[in-house]
């Protein structure tokens, strides 16, 4: 069976794609009849070296993603994984020459099919009088013995884009740009690990693991790799791959040693969350930082994939400073990430946290409060809790999820230990506070957050006086934050409504007549509207 | 069964990735001890107001990814799909404050838990006297009745983000930038729809679908969604998206109409192609310009992701030139595509391509050769190939695909064809220039491309004289072009050998002794060598 994929029609999946790229990207232009992006601003590239390049689709958001003043001029796009006609590549060359530009630089990846057609397309252009040079650019360090077709064109193609880009924008000639980034070339190695295959549309699955395998020194086609590996953690993966990568005995390694300075690529090969490519740009910068390696830039994202497919690709290049301007230099194409021109290696990378706010000594006393007092208040109101355990549990199960009684027992407990801790203070901003700090990190759940932040509020108006109108404004200000990011109002049947009654009634406190009986009659009509079990609840 | 991951432990996902972002983007660091990532050049920010967002991890770019000049000042993230730590908010919010921004605006998606754990940081913030808001962003459009929850924080949390941005780095203050925000977060609706779940890491995926399945309406935790609809076109589910977003019947819907302006995310919930991205942006465009929609600005990438989720969510914020303005607006953060200034619709979106150079005229006779012998002597190759097929097929397919006969009666026929539409041209380089596009049109695969290279490079040679030795040099000329783009050398057992072969003897023909038989004798001696079948093929 065909996998799933969100497209129109299995033939025209790479045209469809590239009229979205372009027709979001005010920057490009289609070439009317070709499967062609190129520069909108094409015209000032008049008497610089044009850059293009391409091959088959499927390899989002290279190549199109890279075209833009500092990097490509224009890219090809072949079908899903198919090299591009040679009219269309033809196309673009001379529609490039016709603006004026000095001459072409196809930069090519070295595949069988890219190689003749990209070769063609140059043949008959320079036949026409264009000059064109090729670059083929093999940056696979997965064959540990050369095959007659050399090492695949890879990720590290990306990084010629920019190069080459630079060069141009700089207005180097089209013989110099050729030796330089042929060059480049030279000093880079790429390694792709995948969790499972890909399928272009229309067709199955490429190859199949296991749960616990992974596929080593992959191609970007969705063909298999060189080696297929017991699942392993980030690092060991990591690990392996730069083992690889680097070692002499494998002809297509790139020399990276201690005290080299490299780019780091970290590539999103489709379908890794950027969670897990996260982890392994992590993995990577240590595991090369422990080698000695200085890495000078780290681009992270998704550059070259191979369709969905789940992996990550590592290219690695030797950068000396000046290419590393070439790196820096601006760029205007979409898929180029933002990256600080700051080395990776050998900056710090946290600062400390500010110091909590100095705590007040405790008061033993304050007001008509005492320790004593506070003490005998939450024994009782933690022994109540505890007492009423399953009870809670009953009712919520009736209900909600059936876990109140268990949450505040959790709460009840956790104050009895901090009780035994030693005296609570008896300022009631201070006690509030640390209740709140005690049921968030002991209470836990969404009960835990909800009696932080009505403590938590509820401990502001009690700083400058604590009488009997400071404490209905106490309950106020926490009823009102819990409403406001609780979401709740009264009357939802939440933990609210008894809380609400409470206050209510609490207002009435500030008259000389009223009691805390009464406050707590309040408290229980509205637990009892809340949940709906009128007569279950007796104080 | 868990799905596979590219992580070291469960537990540390979210660090190692937080961390590894971090690593690899010099313009963030980490505050010790928390999960909180902040700009580098926090000092800078002096006298401006603080931007801080976050949520649990899995979302990656978002949130850190937007951290940078012009949009976040930092981000707490919180453990995988889960809440940040209260802890972690308030020390970002200190960490701010202490270089002395004027006050935080939190931004926050509307989760139950985050809008608890922001709630309460910024209420213990507030009571340390350090001035913060809170905005709540609820961008969903699923659901067409509005739960007490509201809509859920969805992808248009990045435009605020740098919108907010935008304000803050123009030193707009604190109570602005939040009214501002707020009532550009009212103008906004985001849908999602995915071809499967996603799967936190030591989790299974959390819902299942059939294989003709799709599922709309999503959240960003690999919840389900409030829809699932049969597969169907990408244009078909792009029109069912728009058409449920801004239906009026939809409480939570956008009201974006003919005439309206705006701006269009189409992002990555994680694990779809970039190809099937680029074919919902095109056809989100076309469907949108067809409802007489404006689109100043479009953002294809991934912006909020569910980890691995194979889907896309649809953001559309309607804009004026003011708030286009903010969009434009110049940040540094990693994550926010490099955008072109410029409206989508109404820009002409391709360009004509270059004519082709104009053919010379056909003429029918030049030099020894005419017309008339070149009729004969294609219609004996071809006659010849044609009553081969079988036989080349049988040696091929010991030696390798078995196609060769097929392949070259693909061209034979091809070349009748053309001859019977009127009389071939006898000039040299216009015949083998003809030859060559028709073989690579017709003839196909690698063969085609050789061949066509062939014929493209030994047509050059021929342009000013056609005497044998410019024959011999024409020869030379494709098989140095064949050897270039075809990475082969005499001697691999390529088609190459006996072409070589024949080279070599044509060479001969510069003295006079040298006749046909003798380079077609050589030819074959190639070709005995490259196949190792000495004996199977006699002249």
């Amino acid at each position: 069976m065909t996998s799933k994929k969100l497209v129109n029609t299995v033939a025209g999946c790479a045209d469809d794609a590239l009229a979205g790229l372009v027709a979001c990207n005010p920057s490009l232009q289609l070439l009317h009849g070709h499967r062609v992006a190129l520069r909108s601003d094409l015209d000032s590239l008049k008497g610089r070296v044009a850059l293009l390049s391409g091959g088959g689709s499927g390899h989002e958001p290279a190549h199109a993603g890279f075209i833009g003043k500092g990097m490509l001029t224009g890219v090809i796009a072949g079908a899903v994984f198919t090299s591009p006609a040679v009219g269309s590549i033809l196309a673009a060359i001379r529609a490039v020459a016709q603006v004026g530009t000095v001459g072409t630089l196809l930069i090519v990846k070295n595949y069988t099919g890219d190689r003749l057609n990209f070769g063609l397309a140059r043949e008959q252009a320079q036949a026409e009088g264009i000059p064109v040079e090729m670059v083929v650019i093999g940056d696979d360090s997965a064959f540990t013995v050369l095959k007659k077709a050399g090492r695949r064109g890879l990720c590290g193609t990306v990084l010629i884009h920019k190069v080459a880009g630079a060069l141009a924008e700089a207005g180097v000639g089209l013989e110099e740009i050729t030796k330089r980034v042929s060059a480049v070339a030279q000093a880079m190695g790429t390694l792709g690990v995948s969790l499972s295959s890909c399928s272009a549309p229309g067709s199955r699955p490429t190859f199949e693991l296991a749960a616990d395998e992974v596929e080593l020194g992959l191609g970007i086609h969705g063909e298999a790799g060189v080696r297929r590996i017991k699942m392993a953690s980030a690092d060991e993966i990591v690990t392996l791959m730069l083992d690889h990568m680097t070692a002499s005995s494998n002809v297509s390694h790139v020399p990276v040693r201690a005290g080299s300075s490299v780019v780091l690529m970290v590539n999103n090969l489709g379908g890794l969350s950027f969670l897990e490519l996260g982890i392994i740009a992590d993995a990577a910068v240590r595991a090369l930082e422990g080698r000695g390696v200085k890495i000078a830039r780290a681009l992270v994202g998704t550059f070259m994939s191979a369709l969905e497919m789940p992996g990550i690709s590592l290219t690695l290049l030797l950068v000396d400073e000046p290419l590393l301007k070439l790196i820096d230099a601006e760029t205007t194409a979409s898929a180029w990430p933002n990256v600080a021109k700051v080395p990776v290696t050998g900056r710090k990378r946290s600062r400390a946290a500010p110091a909590e706010p100095l705590e007040a000594s405790v008061s033993t006393t304050e007001g008509g409060l005492t320790s004593k007092r506070v003490v005998l208040v939450l024994e009782r109101v933690c022994a109540t809790l505890l007492g009423l355990e399953d009870r809670l549990n009953a009712l919520d199960r009736a209900a909600g999820d059936g876990d109140c009684g268990t949450t505040h027992s959790r709460a009840a407990r956790a104050i009895q230990g901090w009780l035994k801790e030693g005296p609570p203070p008896a300022s009631p901003t201070q006690l509030l506070s640390k209740l709140s700090l005690l049921l968030l990190e002991k209470m836990g759940g969404s009960s835990g957050a909800l009696y932080g932040l009505f403590l938590t509020a509820a401990a502001q108006p009690l700083k400058a006086k604590t009488d009997l109108p400071a404490w209905s404004a106490a309950m106020d200000a926490g009823l009102e934050a819990m409403q406001k990011y609780g979401k709740a109002a009264p009357g939802d049947r939440t933990m609210l409504d008894s809380l609400w009654a409470a206050g209510q009634e609490l207002q009435a406190w500030k008259s000389p007549g009223a009691n805390l009986f009464q406050v707590l009659t309040k408290a229980v009509q509205g637990s009892r509207w809340a949940n709906g079990t009128p007569k279950e609840i007796t104080l």
